[in-house]
């Protein structure tokens, strides 16, 4: 304990170990039940719901889909995933800034089984927090958006390192903002060596396409490993 | 302690509290010294060191203007802040993604005496975590983007909640987007009945004037007071 009567550093060794407890059972529980889990994350307006939707036309062709859609208390973007078809399940997080994995294995074990192949949970919006929480995932899955600016990778480091997967979205927008592509790349190149960068917009769906096909090759593979682990 | 070896709300009543008592610090050495404290907090990219830059443009004709830079672990803010001659302190929040009021306290003291009579601390760009922080302010002021969407308020209630002033930024980029402002100022109004609202472009100055100037007022109000206060 510290002289201010505080020692956040053991709480937080505290918060984090019961994380990886949780972390664990969400990844035993995927396997399990043959489930490929997608953590998505970005600031608020980057364009997460956006993504989702597109992300769900594409892939629910080949596979079950379904969402946990993580909100402080709001439930629109719930609705507006629902519209297009896939299973939600809708979690407040109340005052919490971001998902732990303690809530991602309540959100699980809310669907009904079969589980959906594919789950997305779209993490309550913000570059920071969640970034700090391993939820358990099989990818985890980031969004920059272009007007958020280029130089977001030197100011909020960690979730350029940690995530997997990273969109460059509304490149649509690109004309009236000063954003340099190469620039922002290389320095997310810098933090994570290998990070996979696509440049889509969700709304005109450029680069969409190849995007989710990319990510459906990777749901399968996932997928088969998975089957073959379970003895299925 | 709940079943899991944890209980969360104490620790946060404990934070909550300590928060407090530094609070009430930082009011006492801001009256004292006779300074106006602004809380900037937004998204990342909504536009907080554009709209800073233009402020300091602003005020600095009529009072010294200082700046309080929290970042995680960069400084490019603060260079280009130091550009437009503002006193600047860079503060480095390491893991955290909110400024609180110790760490507030902290950045003043190291500010040499006289202290500049208005001081603006940027926050780290967050629109989730800063806003359950009283970092004893004089004023709370955010900022919601155009390409971030109209339906931020409904999904981030408390910033909108305890603000007291709001910009909405990028103007200029209406076009490109679908913002609708009514819908938008009429949610933030149903939160927070008293939040003043400007529409403004820090890259195109459209609003700004009308928005500085008014700040201008508030400022030279309050400092009045102060100094009254003070026996001045």
């Amino acid at each position: 304990m510290n002289k201010n009567g505080f020692d956040i550093i053991e709480v937080r060794a505290g918060i984090e170990a019961e994380n990886g407890r949780f972390a664990a059972l969400v990844r035993e529980l995927t396997d399990r039940e043959g489930v490929f889990l997608i953590n998505l994350m970005a600031s608020p307006g980057a364009g997460k719901t956006s993504v989702l939707c597109r992300v769900i036309d594409a892939l629910s062709e080949r596979f079950g889909v379904g969402v946990m859609e993580a909100d402080m208390d709001a439930d629109v973007d719930a609705r507006t995933v629902a519209e297009h078809g896939a299973r939600v399940v809708q979690l407040h997080t109340g005052t919490s800034c971001h998902m732990d994995a303690k809530m991602t294995l309540k959100g699980l074990e809310s669907f009904k089984k079969p589980l959906p192949q594919v789950i997305i949970l779209e993490n309550v919006g913000n570059l920071v927090c969640p970034a700090e929480f391993d939820v358990g995932a099989d990818m985890r899955l980031m969004i920059l958006s272009v007007p958020e600016g280029d130089d977001k990778p030197l100011k909020y480091p960690l979730m350029f390192t940690v995530s997997d997967w990273m969109l460059i979205n509304k490149t649509d927008t690109a004309p009236v903002f000063d954003f340099d592509f190469t620039r922002c790349e290389d320095n997310v190149r810098t933090l994570n060596p290998d990070m996979v960068i696509f440049r889509v917009s969700a709304k005109t769906c450029e680069g969409i396409g190849e995007f989710t096909n990319r990510l459906a090759e990777v749901v399968s593979s996932a997928l088969s490993k998975k089957r073959k682990g379970a003895g299925v």
